[in-house]
């Protein structure tokens, strides 16, 4: 029986310690906060994201860290973008020496622009070849209530995608292989940029058409930038690169959406984060990204008009109009 | 000054004479109704389609195709599929030697399963040179209203692209080139059918992850077919692929999307035909284009899965279900 231990019990290591333990593995599901431990043990509930989802028995909880690396074959992790490295001092050690890391996140280390995996392997001191990498169109909610969705398990091993992916492959959720970690990672990463601007459209009043405009050509500067550092062009129009960004483009449930929303409804910057609690993951991500694109000659035009908007102050609709009205050329440069 | 003809003034013919004249041509309408073209040329709006909206003066209208076509440097082509051939037998003998056709239609011909511009060379005896195809997340009541969109403008002649895409550009549309003919007008074929499926899973109460990857598969098994046929694969993560397949599927105005809707709500395809005056095109393409994918043994489960719900009566939900059940592989396989 396959054993698997995610850290930490947020949303989606939540809901995707349910997928693992409803595809047959034994779930140990670290949570920090004791109170949670128990209560998944208890009650078969995560009453602080998912109070209505019963988990499986076979999803078990610890605060202890040990107890849930002991005897994991696959590590899954779940925590900020921002505190993998830490985490990883600690968690390292404990982890046996054939174990599989698993990145549900989505994001790049500020500082160095490192994606999670580039993390991982520095971190954890560990090869590609064990390490794999989870994206899709996956909003935890969802998933955790079972309607139908799909997602990719990347890796560099086929090995370790095969076997990360019959670890999650369950009636409603159908995960595809992919060879591509870096451009699934990158996806992850432009689409909060991306997902901004699609909320300040919808900020604005404008509707479909822009929108799938806005999608289309947001996807086309990924698959730019992710060309230029050697990622497959066709990975962006999968699952972890579509697929993701019209999930979260469309779905008021996204913190990104929702914060782009703000700003094209005219709040500043300094407004929205006063109002909102968390920071969105793309207002994080933007000068980053930029920083690598310029740095490749690659041009990333919706990135750039969210950064003016985010720290220059330009108006939503001035930089809709600065993108309408640049010479349009062919459909692909690359 | 450049000289367009458009035909006919329905919606989307009506709103792209707009688009031509903002863009500096002087346009003429032909509308078989001449109180409708007593309208436009009286009111500058058009009392069926989009009577809220001005048309610009440089927008005239006629009820006399000879009076349209004369003179036209473009003539536009806004039929509806399977009426294209026997218009083009009145209308092509109108038209100027050096004229370009630009096709504004998403279907195939039944019987033939001939696309659009296919119908085109043949019906009118031209060359590719002078055939253009314009494709993208359009719906035309949005345009009208001059919400920022892009679309693309396809044509074997670069030449050609790049005057009719000078000829539409505004600063509400920003049309790219793309040499892609064929994959551009399989993209709208395909598209039609994928919206039926959305609006089922709408009907049967699923969400975004859902939705978005059924957009993702299906614009996978439209890019599969379209390889073996030989588009560029890049055309359908493109504007007239996955950019009209996310406004489509993402919109209440899509006719596909509401058909679906009602088939996800239980209904059978007789009950939402006696209901719905106009048939989808989906319903109409679905199974051509299988016809055409089992002749090159390409697998379309997602389009396969729509026709046993619209001609076996399979439930949706089972649908479903036989579309998650499948062995999961790796995320491309063209």
């Amino acid at each position: 029986m396959r054993r698997a231990a995610v850290l930490t019990a947020g949303s989606w290591g939540t809901v995707f310690a349910k997928v693992l333990a409803d595809a047959g593995a034994r779930v140990t599901l670290f949570a920090r906060d004791r109170a949670i431990a128990d209560a998944i043990n208890g009650r078969h509930v995560n009453p602080r994201y998912l109070a209505d989802v019963r988990l499986p028995d076979l999803v078990r909880a610890t605060s202890s860290p040990e107890r849930a690396l002991r005897e994991a074959d696959l590590v899954v992790l779940a925590v900020p973008s921002q505190a993998l490295r830490s985490c990883l001092v600690e968690w390292a050690p404990l982890v046996g020496p054939g174990a599989v890391y698993v990145s549900l996140m989505k994001g790049m280390e500020a500082g160095s622009s490192r994606r999670m995996s580039e993390v991982i392997a520095q971190a954890a001191g560990v090869g590609p070849e064990r390490i794999a990498v989870v994206s899709g169109p996956n909003l935890a909610r969802e998933i955790a209530v079972e309607h139908p969705a799909a997602t990719v398990v990347a890796s560099a091993s086929a090995a370790t995608a095969h076997a990360v992916q019959a670890a999650c492959w369950t009636p409603y959720l159908r995960p595809y292989t992919n060879a591509d970690v870096l451009g699934c990672e990158l996806g992850g990463a432009v689409k909060n940029v991306i997902a901004l601007a699609a909320g300040m459209l919808e900020g604005m009043g404008f509707g479909t058409n822009s929108l799938a405009s806005l999608i289309t050509r947001g996807l086309a500067e990924t698959a730019r930038l992710g060309t230029a550092l050697g990622a497959d062009p066709m990975t962006f129009a999968g699952l972890a690169g579509l697929g993701d960004l019209v999930a979260t483009c469309g779905s008021p449930l996204s913190r990104n959406r929702s914060f782009g929303e703000k700003l094209g409804r005219g709040m500043t910057l300094d407004q929205v984060l006063a109002e909102q609690r968390q920071v969105a993951e793309g207002v994080r991500s933007c000068r980053p990204l930029l920083a690598l694109a310029d740095g490749l000659g690659v041009s990333m035009p919706i990135t750039r008009q969210v950064e003016r908007v985010l720290y220059e102050g330009l108006p939503p609709l001035e930089a809709v109009k600065d993108l309408m009205s640049r010479e349009p050329g062919p459909e692909y440069h690359l």
